[in-house]
């Protein structure tokens, strides 16, 4: 089942995208589902990043060729970051390049959406406090990541989080899917979620040991290789097997 | 004027804390207030965190002597990471101490508090921006921090972040105040907020060049020298001049 969010003419509202139909959902789309009766075309809508998160957690470095390519060891344990929620933009949006940086680098990474409260999950656990799964880009400013340390200044940024375009709430095997990136149209990152040094399951737990998960929640599960500098003027897309494509223009901030 | 978030009874809100009143007020404290009416004494409330953000951002390294006792100079520029919304206690509410590690600090810093959206605010107009200000206690499992090299998950467990016991919105000269810690009673940090590198107006302006600020956001300034390690059974205080205690017992988590 795809979960969507969606903007049409003045509402916002969630609904359960049916084909080319978006069926409205009374209120949000966590727990028992209730359809207010309401169509409308996709075509009609404005997709809008699908979940509006407590928080963001990121699990770094998660693909050892990544690891690689940024020089330095996988770590042994999962490793974990925050995006701020203001961070967060849906499909189509604009990723803008600040002032500060001249280096804006894509990351496409599978995000996972916590469906309930949850501490302490064990990883046999995982599978039941996943709504689903969407596309996300962990938008990098690789400059001020190298030059600060920690991380949260460079993957901060207003608009550094696109999300998108639907949760998908069925996928059969979620260690065995395509990730791929492209920028405008050549692929530049290629691999497969079975390539992950820590699984879904391990990340998810791992980070519930450490803090308490809310419903709506998104946990980011790492980039393969082939993070590439983006330009005003590109269009930079993820797309995910069985989830779709997360596609934004990328523009040079005012 | 102090703005306070408590419970009573079965219920939650907010309200002007006037001598040992709490005035309740008819939703949130940011902008024009509406009292109800209803007068609570403060001693038959319980005093909860005084705002829930959508996040928190730190500054860190912002007292050199802190800087110097971590090991490492002082950074040219605000450095700021994030702490995720769910570490946040009130008054009185136990920190607690995680299995993962064996060394947990404190970290008393003063907290302000934003109140209004805003973005690129420049120095000379950030006191336009800012309801008040707080105490707050950045707890770190400092093995983890050394160890993990990103800040995220030694600063990030539940219950890491007490913030209160409210919010004071009149300080003459919040960069001449007084900032002390007390672990059971004897002082372990002591400095004034003149000792930061970058100020108040600063760092706030810095971060709101990085990302949007929305209403009740919190930005921790910082810690002086003196951190200090805390075990189960400890009371640790944090007091601002002009502001009031935040005390908070450490409990081992079970």
């Amino acid at each position: 089942m795809r979960l969507a969010r969606f903007s049409y003419n003045d509402s916002v509202g969630y609904a359960v995208l049916d084909g080319e139909t978006l069926k409205v959902l009374d209120g949000h789309p966590i727990g028992e589902l209730a359809y207010t009766g309401v169509e409308i075309k996709l075509s009609d809508a404005r997709l809008l990043a699908p979940i509006i998160p407590s928080k963001i957690i990121c699990i770094g470095k998660n693909y050892l060729e990544h690891a690689l390519e940024m020089g330095t060891p996988a770590p042994k344990e999962p490793l974990f970051f925050f995006k701020p929620t203001t961070a967060i933009i849906g499909p189509g949006d604009p990723i803008r390049i600040p002032s500060q940086s001249d280096d804006i680098q894509h990351e496409s990474e599978l995000a996972v959406v916590i469906s309930r409260l949850c501490k302490d999950v064990p990883v046999e656990r995982v599978k039941d406090v996943i709504l689903g799964y969407t596309c996300a880009n962990d938008v990098t400013a690789r400059d001020l990541q190298q030059k600060d340390g920690q991380w949260a200044r460079s993957k901060g940024f207003d608009t550094f989080c696109p999300l998108g375009p639907w949760i998908e709430t069925e996928i059969a095997d979620i260690q065995n899917v395509d990730i791929e990136c492209r920028l405008n149209g050549k692929v530049t990152q290629k691999d497969s979620t079975a390539s992950m040094i820590h699984s879904v399951a391990t990340a998810v737990s791992w980070v519930s040991q450490h803090l308490t998960l809310l419903p709506g929640d998104v946990i980011l599960t790492g980039s393969p290789a082939g993070i590439s500098r983006m330009n005003p003027g590109d269009i930079v897309e993820v797309e995910i097997e069985g989830i779709g494509i997360l596609s934004n223009p990328v523009v040079k901030d005012v």
